[in-house]
């Protein structure tokens, strides 16, 4: 993909050089200030002699736009925008920096980078390996899906009728009783709740959720300004959320099949508790439920289906079953709620796409969906196998672990605290690439949310071993 | 869709009606205090005598449920949820009026929610036509889509390589000479204004733009607070700019070709004089692109054409040309600009529809969008001239309007300041649903946007008589 020299053009290869930096700094690429690439690596991107790239930069020093700082590199001039266009560009970076959404987590940013480039291995991804994804017999029911000219306009604020209606009926198998009116079709649980922070809570309000979160590695609530409040699941809940609730409104995050990162699925009783204890505290649950088709034994109801207050806002979705490119997920919940999100997701983006939602509303009603569903998780079954026979042959000296009950996650403990920055980029080194604790929870340093769903047996092997040597040092 | 009680149950019609009304308190779609509608409203709904639903409300009101206030009817009582569950649910009209986002206009809510009804006629719509759209055609090239298993993943935070590349070439035709790399994909170009606004602007920044304005009937910018500041696009413009920004960061938004609402298309020397006074102002330029695709005779460059500075965000999308429905737009910017609105992305939503993208690619690659947009353009032309002629016919006493250059819309001003709230709604009392001109300048009582794109030939007609009828009273 990266540009390089043609050796065909009617221009020297130096030429050639000195008017793609010309164009990086035209199209505000570089802006002011930027460090240039080193001449080492701009030579191996180029494919050309070092000599070759000097040259370049030295036509550039020379005209003004670019200066070397002594024992620091070469930047782009001060006055780089008023030697070669005579103006002057918007300072984006700055723009940047005050605006009002903040960053992703630099780790975060860091893994979602790696995570395009082929020769990772990827031990942390919480997504499908390629060949999990059911890919051919969905190119193949895009033969058989027929369009409606009424589907492709803009669709209804909350999503498209037919798939309401669908996910009524399976939604029944969960125990939760629906109508279509109660759902809101979004583009992915994340959306989910990006428009519940921003449409149901006043600035300032309170987020419980347990340690480690989800929430901890995305941030819809904090980025909308809201407090998080950690909360274990223990006998002391109750007494705690009495405490901690102010007069700011509250909610609870939770993700009780299969939590993410640890995998951990919640007994039916303290699934009752919760839900008692925010009803008469009347704090709204967010039932994050994305990962219950994926258990490899039968699971307890959810909490949305012994909701009899409207207690519950529940959060689907086909991204970690069939696939995420899709972008379709879905939220229950009473409709004041459901028609205050379908106004702001009008307001943000009118709406998922048709086209995904055409697919899914296929698959879930001609029994598609549950047949793969069936085959998914056994292959999920074998990997979690592969991956726990590894470990127990060789990290039994330095970590310890519980056996997975389905998902895509082993959450393993390490004996020391070595599961730090240091270690993230050290492997990332070796190609290999893992969801640390500490962007569940800042301050472990004890565990890695280890994936089996997408790394091939193979890579897995391999990247366990070279985790296992680096974890020795 | 409505529900109405089953003949066939073995339930009574009245034990049905009762039941249904304790799930709607249950699921908390009817909150405590809230006016339930009519007998007769509800007589209608569930097609029965209003003596069989007195008798249902009689029953809920003897336990409690329900109760009557003298003269104003009957609302949810305030013990209900004691009665019926022994609990309280959480109060989610508080939660609502608290929080961040900003509802939609009352108009506007009214416009999204109405145009779901298939008996009305709608004159104001930004949409094509179902019989404009290319549902068969689209619905043929899926058989065509080979997917490989890569492209149904999580996307890179930037979206589809693949689209991007075509996209590229796509754009030269416009003049814009761009890279992958410059290019994010988005869900349509609101989604691009949401994104520019909370990930490249301070609060209390000023966006500028023209009155009328797009931007007042939605307002990704208002809700993430920034100030609205109308200029107006003549010679005092330069002046104008320099005098209104202040310290704050600023941005300048605009439709250059075919306006929207008003169709006027600017000059290049307008597009020129706007670019040098932003860059020497480094105020950085939207230019919302969606529309230039139907302008029926050729037009004069995009202004990212002439930008050497990496000063204009360029937003391009299908919604109007293709299939709103994909929800496929995108964003070309300097570098820096474009991974600051793909992190933002990544954490709201984690990018757009794979499927949507692969379609797009499709057809833009295979030339099947371009024969498209040839026969479009000739369609809307027709429909333009259509209505025109009406307006000629029966109009000229009562308005004026600027012959049609492109697009969907014709900007009518009618003598009078009739066009106020009564107006809209006595229209849609004869299911004619307009947009008026206050949703785009609050204070303007004389215009509306006629669209000539989505209602049938028939129906344009049908609406436009009836619009004049009630013009006159």
């Amino acid at each position: 993909m990266k540009w390089k020299p043609n050796r065909h053009s009617h221009l020297t290869v130096q030429e050639q050089i000195v008017d793609w930096i010309k164009t990086r700094i035209e199209r505000g690429d570089w802006t002011v200030g930027t460090k240039i690439p080193t001449q080492r690596q701009l030579a191996t991107q180029f494919n050309v002699n070092r000599s070759t790239v000097q040259l370049a930069l030295d036509e550039l020093k020379a005209n003004g736009l670019l200066e070397s700082k002594m024992g620091s590199g070469v930047f782009l001039a001060n006055n780089s925008w008023n030697v070669l266009l005579n103006s002057a560009q918007p300072n984006w970076q700055q723009h940047i920096e005050s605006s009002i959404h903040k960053p992703n987590y630099h780790t975060i940013q860091l893994i979602n980078q790696c995570e395009q480039m082929d020769h990772i291995i990827r031990l942390g991804t919480g997504e499908l390996s390629p060949e999990l994804l059911p890919t051919k017999q969905i190119e193949q029911s895009l033969k058989n899906i027929s369009l409606e000219s009424k589907a492709i306009g803009y669709s209804s604020p909350q999503g498209s009728e037919k798939l309401r209606g669908i996910l009524c009926e399976y939604l029944k198998k969960r125990g939760i009783q629906t109508a279509p009116e109660n759902i809101l079709i979004v583009s992915g649980a994340l959306q989910a709740l990006q428009l519940i922070a921003i449409g149901l809570l006043e600035e300032g309000s309170s987020v419980f959720h347990e340690q480690p979160s989800y929430l901890n590695s995305v941030h819809p609530f904090q980025s909308a300004g809201m407090r998080m409040i950690s909360v274990s699941r223990d006998s002391h809940l109750t007494n705690n959320l009495r405490a901690l609730k102010r007069k700011r409104q509250a909610l609870f995050y939770c993700v009780p099949t299969l939590h993410n990162p640890t995998g951990y699925n919640w007994s039916l009783e303290e699934k009752k508790n919760l839900y008692n204890m925010c009803k008469e505290l009347q704090i709204p649950i967010i039932e994050d439920d994305v990962y219950h088709e994926l258990l490899f034994e039968s699971s307890s109801p959810a909490i949305k289906s012994f909701d009899t207050s409207g207690q519950v806002l529940y959060i689907g979705s086909v991204s970690k079953t069939l696939s995420p490119g899709l972008r379709i997920g879905w939220v229950v919940a009473p409709s004041p709620v459901i028609e205050r999100l379908a106004d702001i997701k009008m307001q943000t983006d009118y709406g998922s796409s048709a086209f995904s939602q055409e697919i899914v509303a296929h698959w879930i009603s001609f029994g598609l969906y549950e047949k793969h569903l069936i085959k998914l998780r056994e292959q999920l079954k074998r990997r979690a196998t592969y991956v726990e026979e590894i470990l127990e042959q060789k990290f039994q000296q330095i970590a310890t672990w519980k056996k997975s009950e389905g998902g895509f996650y082993i959450w393993i403990r390490f004996h020391e605290p070595i599961v730090n920055k240091a270690l993230f980029l050290n492997l990332l080194n070796q190609n290999v690439l893992i969801n640390p604790g500490y962007i569940y929870k800042s301050s472990d340093l004890h565990h890695i949310r280890l994936s089996f769903a997408y790394a091939s047996l193979e890579e897995l092997k391999e990247g366990l071993n070279i985790l296992l040597e680096l974890s020795r040092h």
